[in-house]
């Protein structure tokens, strides 16, 4: 039996003490212990109290002693949206943008989210795995010990089947837990333009099948904006995957207001992503539903757009989580400790509600909180040590990773 | 004699062949040498080239060999604008704003810059020192290995030379050189509230003359805005430190255009700051008078404000730096790399720009560049190995920070 005992920390939040996603003042409570300690069992958190508590149970412990002095103790960080497994990489065309090329200059260099398809569609499994594993490499540098994973593309059977299959592997080979989203629905491939329904006929009717079959997805996402699907092909595609267990997820309203969270509320969605222009009666319809806002700020800094209204949605009884959306086009960054800042920066959630939103709410929006997100008993040793000394200082001193040591099921895995 | 020979670089970026502040298209030459080589003896760089090159005149050397294959390597980071020392911590102040708190509830709580010349009156040079080399140690670890350092958290004689003084250890002390900036009017003192003038004489008569005297500062540096210094204001204080040797900066047109781009042209500064509301005027005289403009994105984030027209100034032959601007108040960092993604991101600098921006121009703002900001032989051995591929990488995969390896005169600081 291997024991770990991380001791003495100046500020441990455990975010404990939750029945469900949580909401406007819920998101304020940290369940800080000063002198903080929390106890590990074989991968699994056993006791949580102070030092002094912990103390006078296990003193005659043979546990690996951590000494967390004057630093902040964490839960793991939770990701709630990544598209983690894809081919190629774009920096060129990163930098093409900024030389002032045209959109048809990067088309035929091979840019744009069609340029990913392809290199993904010409990726093996392995190749796509070995990527990957380096990107959960870094989550895991950022203190992010659970992250979601979606496809997407591939826009074809037997690719989509191919990152799903390679995020499979990602969750038996590397520490990082990895939750899989089904999402054909990311893009209307080019041959199928022009054919939209037609594509969504072969989402629904072989792709979900498919996916459902080989279990290699727990939820359906849909890109739901104008240009790419309706709100009424999206609902198809919603309805069609809930049929066969697959749980609604859906981007919504980054671009335009297009309904995009109103069919969130609708259709029972764990979580709407992005809501840059999310409408007020969306908002309400998503707080009354209980459907989880995944924000994505560091996506708005990415492509120069205003933040979602974060604030204002915590403040409309919305459970907010936070993602890093990490993705080859619009957010190529694993740094969920900068989407915590920018939570604060530009979103104007407190240090606190930024903490949340990013461990048991982001939890709550992939369904793993019964496993990470807080510190309590029977829950999953994940945890971080931050090279801080207080909550507040993780999210003032921005645009820095903080992480000083990392713990996956009570095993270190950074520092 | 001890030797080094970094080599295999997939990218080693030089910045080699200056003569002066890089403008224009000079600014996207980085003199990149793929499969290159470095070789620093006793500190200094001795050659630069190819590996095969190097190979053919260093074949029986015995120098540690770093193997740099598939990676990134640069000159160390410059930051030509920091706050660096002060007293005391202000991530509470951060939280109540983001708490709703009102300006007065944060006067009354301690908040502002007045906390902080409060805190920096208050604290010893050695807890100055302490405080400061933690941030040097931050700063390395982000592949800084030179900043400038302003006083300005004093505002009376006794503190600016008590900050200036630990500058004057912290070079000596820290691996990381440490350029000193004297900023006794960074802001009026609120015990000469409504007598502007009579602080502007003392700044005048009895500050410049003492720190000169001392030798304790190369610069002399001003916050030109409404409301703290006047354009008029702002040249008496300049003109005089002009007679005693201090080479003249100036915060400029942060909030408001005031005239402080003209200006720093017409007073002959060595660079402008901030320069948000800069006019076209003003920059056009930049340009002409071959002033450096120092930008500093990160801290237009942290306030929300829209960032400098980076991309227009380099277009109309400014010479750009860019900066944390490392300050408790308005940007509590010091990650360089987040401020070159954030040239690229917010000010549409290429990546090969950002990246001269924040080495050889940077050095040029603070007279450095006889001996860092590029790998040229007979400079120092400061160099940052990157674990990306590519300089177009270091820009693109943002938010995070990709140093490997950091070496400061040739002896390994980070990694
Ligand atoms: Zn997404
Ligand atoms: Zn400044």
């Amino acid at each position: 039996m291997t024991s770990l005992w991380i001791k003495n920390a100046a500020q441990l939040v455990t975010v404990a003490g939750n029945k469900k996603p949580r909401t406007k003042s819920e998101m304020s409570e940290l369940g800080l212990i000063e002198d903080g300690s929390v106890f590990i069992q074989d991968g699994e958190i056993v006791a949580v109290g102070t030092t002094a508590e912990l103390e006078s149970h296990f003193a005659d412990t043979d546990a690996e002693v951590v000494d967390a002095t004057g630093r902040l103790v964490t839960p793991g960080l939770v990701d709630p949206h990544t598209h983690l497994p894809y081919g190629g990489s774009r920096e060129r065309e990163f930098e093409m943008r900024l030389e002032g090329a045209t959109y048809m200059e990067i088309m035929n260099a091979g840019g744009g989210i069609h340029a990913t398809t392809r290199m993904t569609r010409e990726a093996t499994e392995d190749e796509l795995v070995e990527q990957a594993k380096k990107r959960l490499d870094s989550f895991l540098a950022h203190g992010v010990t659970t992250v979601e994973g979606k496809s997407g593309y591939g826009l074809n059977v037997e690719t989509e089947l191919k990152q799903l299959r390679a995020m499979k592997r990602l969750a038996a080979e590397h520490p990082v837990d990895v939750v899989p989203t089904f999402m054909g629905a990311h893009a209307v491939p080019t041959d199928y333009k022009g054919r939209e329904n037609d594509y969504v006929e072969y989402v629904v009717n072989d792709m979900i099948p498919t996916v459902a079959n080989e279990k290699l997805a727990v939820f359906n996402d849909v890109f739901c904006e104008m240009g790419v699907f309706t709100p009424e092909q999206s609902e198809r595609i919603l309805e069609a995957g809930k049929k066969y267990g697959l749980i609604p997820k859906i981007h919504a309203d980054e671009i335009e207001s297009y309904g995009g969270a109103e069919l969130a509320a609708r259709v029972g969605a764990i979580s709407a992503e992005h809501l840059l222009k999310a409408s007020d009666q969306g908002v309400a319809d998503m707080a009354k539903a209980g459907v989880i806002a995944c924000l994505l700020p560091a996506t708005a800094l990415y492509l120069r757009e205003e933040a979602a209204k974060g604030r204002a949605m915590v403040d409309a009884g919305v459970a907010v989580a936070i993602s890093t959306d990490c993705n080859p086009g619009s957010s190529p960054t694993t740094s969920m400790p900068l989407v915590m800042n920018l939570a604060c920066i530009s979103m104007r959630l407190t240090p606190a509600e930024a903490l949340v939103a990013a461990t048991y709410n982001a939890a709550c929006a992939i369904k793993m909180e019964d496993k990470v997100g807080s510190l309590e008993v029977g829950k999953q040793g994940d945890i971080v040590m931050w090279n801080v000394k207080n909550y507040q200082e993780l999210q003032y001193l921005f645009g820095e990773n903080h992480v000083g040591s990392v713990w996956k099921k009570g095993v270190k895995v950074v520092g």
